[in-house]
């Protein structure tokens, strides 16, 4: 298991400049280890700064804290979030993606089974047909956005979703596009420890 | 042409945080109008800062800036990267970013007819066999980037491409990937003066 | 742009049956220069001809000429032709016909924008309902010919066209599936002339 | 089996110009029937007659009556030619076409089994491997015009074929695409005839 | 016509096992001639006997043989088996099946043009609406099986069909899936037999 | 978790045939449960006892215990049989058979991340460049086995591959082509035991 975890050279933590340094520091110490993703970046510092901020900002917000026009709020739940993650990783063939992510969702989500589930088939996921309508948009996102018509966004409103949540459910959808090639061309590997995460209790 | 320019409300330029201001009014001094881009992803402004912060990485770098292992520098111009931009978004069918970039492109290229070339069919363009190699390693990443593997880089570095070339080919590639989805999911519509940039001796 | 406008030799206009000189002359004096498909086509006498035949009757027919089985009449003016054209050619990503006839297209339908839009997305064109239910059809035809069905013709009708109509839509969509083919197989280039052709105001 | 020929109405022979009598005449004469196709398409003459005037400039031309500018001649047999009709044709799922030109291909070939070979895969076919490579290229032209590049014509050359030959192939499959839309669009149906020629020694 | 009926070694006749060697025998004494699968498979017995008792279990049951939940009987009869068979060979493109079963499906039903028209474009056969229910049902079995779902059950239910009979349609529809995978890779070629065979009056 | 592991009815293990609950209560006892794919195929007992033929025919054969033409034995591992099935399954989006099998394959291969990255992306997996190879057949028999060429049986002979290797991957790939059709289509159910097995180590 000592193929690199990247094409590129990945620099050494202690060579980072302090503000990445101290992220990756932060999710170390929350993860228990340093996903490879943040490391296989790094080496383009303005880049890794934009990635971690659209990250960020799509993954954090507190679900509840926007509305739209109509008043409705955003309501995906981080668990929701990394539905579409898996989902539009497995379209896009990302091992890093599927992996990371998939663990994060059984983690979210308390279900060990539903990332094997999505990632496979998302029709046949034992998941609400709110979250199957929510995986549909995504999936046309994902790989036909340019037929996304009003009809789609009916689909979205029948199930409660708000326009804040259709951006939302589009935009993972999208930056995880872009994340699924960058770690596919770079040859990202999964860190080993996701691949277990959250399909058998945690051991105190 | 009183199309809105995006399904989503469009906030007024003076309700926006100072920062967004000035690079708006920023843009359009230098372009003598604000295209839409800024305004649609603007009620959203940590994502509208992440996105332009990830644009002005791969897009405002210096030519020959930085070297990669081999002593290899970066080397694609920004006519270039706007030949990316321009051939990726055709083969999403992203109205706003063949119709913009496009435009960039003819500008930065001096060619007025190289953009509707790299839109309809890049291997028909009147470009060099280097930006054919660029091109088509970018097509791979947009289209299967999983299936990305050691000949596609040794056809790149075949034509003087060093591995900073590489990344920065799959980068763009990869975020406007994430621009299309966004532009045509949110009917964002291209201005109009686009259509025309660069096709037309500046006039004095 | 030095470039051949074919890989086929091209006959000297001068050394052309008295027909196609003519044919060719009359072209020339009404567009200002002679379309490289007058040329590269010629070195086929025969060929040339029938392909002439075939566009004129689908092109140059009258509008309301003739009259369907219901008393409907042909109704697509010659700018939806030229749509129809346009939006085919992009599919079958040839060069020639999309700058050719993209620009016919904005002299016939005086909107400077359309052509791209079409080529690019029709989806999102500025275009009526009853012209998107056209090109809807026409992009049947052109990639599942086999699949239309009734319920292709009734979304025709619903929008008023005769049978007539879908009759010309799939004609002139066949027809230019098979220019597509010859233009993109035998490398011909558009006249630098199309590609701002209509884009701006005639100066006088 | 009294479905009719044509979603459209068809002419009565006797109503049809001088010209167009003459000649479907002249068909049943030589078949003992009246193939479909020339009744179906008749009620619009005009492109009745570049239809049929394009298939005979393509498929009545004499073999070696021609030379590419490197004095190699036209090869194809009438054979071939209705090899890749079928092959088009079957691609493009015109139940008309096949079975007609299925039909000639039998007789011409004088092979009962090889219409149906390359019907449903060519690769399988009992075919020379010079027809396989005129076969690739035409499926290339038919699927992926855009795509044909050098390599594609000097697979042919190293046939033997000529540039002349290159032409018929392309030009055939790409006349045919046209032919097999206007059938599978129009509801052509074969004459049951077609389904049995060329499958027995004909009776005396 | 003496190119081999496989890639494989072809086991003689009398060095097959006893069981094997009767079943071939009483297939020669029906059909006249030996089936090239039941040999082109036989260096396989294991694997020859599974297939067979695969093919008998879907192929030879009676019609009204069992019953559904609801009460209703399996109804496919047995030239609507093969029709299954047929289209999901064509669209596999396998030449073996298609020659084979197609000779089958016309004998069944009498019908000397129906093979051929639903190997080239089911929809376009000369069937019932309740055939044309249940080939879409099997094509999407063939080709997107992992988006069957209620809808598409609710279709044929719309049309009489049991559950024993969505059952039949995607069991023929598999194993003939993996019939013609075996056949194309292995290099099967149909007996000439096949070809003729139901498409003239038998002699007598 | 309590959805039915089926569509269709499934049997009381103690209304089976004698032949058939054999079997199943010696799956149990080895695997120490049912796995579903016994339960819901058992309403047909024809055609699951030729499933299970068919399944021990491919799965079960001792490696080295045949050869071919040449004198070279088959050489397919367990484990790589497993690869082969848990890629083919992955490709045609079947719930059941990627869940079930990968289980199985990290188990004989002592792999516990092999599984789920054949599945994502073969190309990306820690396997070996001839099991690299052997998945690159096996995934051309699953998607266009009509393409399968001389070339592509040289690319195995390369790395060592006998005939019988041969044959085994197509055919391991088409019988597991019909299992997920089978599973797809009747809503089968994995196991939830599956999604951990082989991924901690065997508690004592």
């Amino acid at each position: 298991m000592n193929k690199p975890i990247s094409r590129w050279p990945v620099p050494d933590l202690n060579d980072l400049p302090d503000d990445m340094k101290a992220r990756i520091l932060d999710v170390q110490a929350k993860a228990g280890f340093v996903p490879n993703v943040f490391l296989a970046l790094a080496h383009r510092p303005a880049e890794w700064r934009a990635f971690m901020a659209y990250h960020d900002a799509l993954l954090l917000k507190e679900t509840g804290s926007v509305k739209d026009s109509n008043g409705l709020a955003n309501s995906l739940t981080k668990g929701e979030r990394e539905m579409i993650i898996t989902a539009t990783s497995a379209v896009n063939h990302c091992l890093y993606c599927v992996v990371a992510h998939g663990a994060i969702l059984r983690i979210y989500e308390k279900k060990p089974l539903v990332a094997d589930q999505v990632a496979i088939n998302h029709r046949k996921a034992d998941i609400s047909p709110r979250q199957r309508a929510m995986l549909d948009f995504a999936m046309k996102v994902c790989l036909a956005s340019h037929e996304i018509e009003d009809a789609d966004f009916a689909a979205l409103h029948a199930h409660g979703f708000s326009d804040e949540d259709a951006w939302d459910i589009a935009a993972i959808t999208a930056f995880f596009g872009l994340s699924n090639r960058m770690a596919s061309f770079s040859g990202m590997t999964p860190n080993p420890e996701f691949y277990l995460m959250g399909r058998v209790p945690k051991q105190k």
